[in-house]
């Protein structure tokens, strides 16, 4: 393993529980422009963001730990839905959904604790259904991205609502320029 | 005015105090790897980009405004130094500049409360010494979207750390894609 992989299961824990706290903190009670508004056609709002954080929580990560675990690479991750969230957020308020969040977290990150997981246990493998072999490892890592990549989405999607209020200034301020999520890769199940 | 125009000083002032709670609860207490670990030479650390904002409070946003509202166009502003948390932050801790921050933060959001604005008012304009002329609802909107420009910067500079870590699933994150502060643009003032 090269000296650049920084994974450590104590560290992707920090991540991992405060990233619910800073939402919370960044996005209760804004208003609507900044959480509803997106970035055009096709593309997220920050209320949509927090539904498809949710819904891994439901259906991804420690679901996916528990096949490796159980399974190895015999038996392929399902695949994920990145657009169930359109559904399953209906009806309900951003509030709703941060607190839903926090929960599934919570119960998430306890879980993944009383696995007591090994350092022989974070290099077994398993299937993803369309990246192949992947370690548990490399999973526990991804979740706590995953957290850290739509942070920065959501600061993008917000920054965007003052694309043109900030006049001139745009040049100077780098997430005008992020063009981190676009291209093909953005359709893609993670 | 355009339509795409979006300010409203109300949601303005909406981010400008949520930003520091929010950085507080994703940052206090992370483990080093997070915080003071950069994207290579010439990059910053979270540690840095906190000390950057410091700085802004000090010198920028409510200096700036102040000018505006008693010199017009005639004063320019004073060019904003972007190293000045190099030597500004040494021997600091994050949490104490996390503290510095949220107290100054306070301080401004309370002075431009004060300020009392009315809609001719946010329409004044002012010098930036690259930019030319600006209003001070562009300042103001700028005061905002430079906060989320940060968060998005931080949670980048977080994600970088896990680049290898996550394996193949890197394809799948936006935020390892983000070329938003690349390019000459981020050598300038702000």
């Amino acid at each position: 393993m090269p000296d650049s992989n920084k994974f450590n299961l104590n560290d992707t824990i920090a991540i991992l529980t405060r990233t619910p706290v800073a939402l919370n903190a960044l996005l209760r009670g804004l208003p609507e422009v900044w959480t509803h508004d997106n970035e055009g056609e096709k593309t997220w709002s920050v209320f949509d963001v927090v539904g498809h954080l949710i819904f891994g929580e439901r259906t991804d990560w420690i679901t996916r730990a528990q096949i490796i675990l159980q399974h190895g690479e015999e038996r392929p991750f399902d695949p994920f839905d990145r657009f169930a969230q359109f559904k399953e957020s209906q009806g309900k308020s951003l509030e709703q959904l941060l607190d839903e969040f926090a929960q599934l977290r919570k119960q998430n990150v306890t879980a993944l604790r009383a696995m007591n997981l090994q350092p022989k246990d974070l290099k077994r493998r398993g299937t993803h259904p369309e990246l192949g072999p992947v370690t548990l490892e490399q999973l526990l890592a991804t979740w706590a991205a995953h957290d850290l990549t739509h942070l920065h989405q959501i600061s993008r999607v917000m920054a965007h609502q003052y694309r043109d209020a900030v006049g001139p200034w745009t040049e100077y301020l780098g997430v005008m320029q992020c063009g981190g999520h676009s291209g093909p890769k953005k359709t893609k199940a993670a």
